[in-house]
């Protein structure tokens, strides 16, 4: 798992081989299966997380029991509950497992050492966290004016290596509409 | 309008009395008549800005003229596009004032110079995008899993001092649902 951490940051920064022996002697590696659970909503998110193979989500779950999924992090991708994670309070959402997952682990304080004393991961973390909100943006603005089948279509564009990878009905709780909504749209298309 | 800025400042953090002189002298006071834009989608976000006295919204428009409404931004708070601005790239969304406003205005230059000037500067944009970040994420989760009752109702909570300044259509606008469902919620509360 180190191995394929260290030539994913390779890619994204001028990071030193000292700078990349820091970063994964602090890293805790983890096992995740199918619909295994990371954080659970009311718990503190104490880790930063990166997915070296598979998928996680991260959801909301209604009293009714229904699913409304904030985000898809498959491989090479970061993921936390940033509110939870900053200010140490309980989370409001899931983060799981989609699919058989590996990820490393940080705890906050190891973290917060490594974004001291190196310069280019404070660098890095803050381009990803701008990039964050960057889609999360766009996401709201989507999720309010797009009618489902532009919803649709911009999922496919954005995240084309998810779709065979992902349940319908997860497709359908991302995007903010019904199965059977979905299921019309996709037969529209045939 | 400088003066309001200063007694705001000095509420949100520790600012010395001449790096509150360096934030103002570097702000451009504009006042806006109601409707009037301060940015309209396709150009780019040039400025960071304050809003002194009014209210302004951020909103993206859909081709068939409709209205979906990001953010307001009412007296001592921030407001800008933020990818636009980071990239100086074509905006995706509008910001216009809703009242008569008066609001200032900071060049980017210019308030990265001032960021790297002052610390207690650097600190408070950190802990207020940090906010945003927090804000967004609960914004997206209540857009797609809460009942339009629950949005109205955290409409409410959230922004009490709103509600007698905004005209309906633009509450709905911002909730995601139509100025019917609005009007019929609201009557059957009375």
């Amino acid at each position: 798992m180190i191995n394929d951490l260290e030539k994913y940051l390779c890619l994204q920064g001028s990071f030193s081989k000292n700078d990349l022996y820091r970063i994964s002697s602090l890293a805790v590696e983890k096992k995740l299966s199918r619909n295994e659970f990371l954080l659970h909503d009311g718990e503190v998110c104490r880790h930063k997380i990166f997915i070296v193979k598979g998928l996680l989500r991260t959801f909301g779950m209604t009293q009714d029991g229904n699913e409304h999924i904030l985000k898809f992090s498959p491989e090479n991708t970061w993921t936390l509950e940033k509110e939870s994670y900053d200010q140490q309070t309980p989370a409001r959402v899931n983060i799981s497992a989609v699919e058989p997952s590996e990820v490393l682990l940080w705890t906050k304080p190891d973290f917060e050492r490594l974004i001291e004393e190196l310069p280019p991961l404070k660098r890095y973390t803050e381009k990803f966290t701008a990039q964050n909100i960057y889609s999360s943006s766009q996401r709201l603005l989507t999720t309010l004016s797009a009618t489902p089948e532009e919803k649709y279509e911009n999922f496919i564009q954005t995240y084309p290596q998810l779709l065979l990878r992902l349940p319908l009905k997860m497709i359908a709780a991302y995007l903010g509409i019904s199965l059977r909504t979905l299921d019309r749209i996709r037969h529209a298309q045939l």
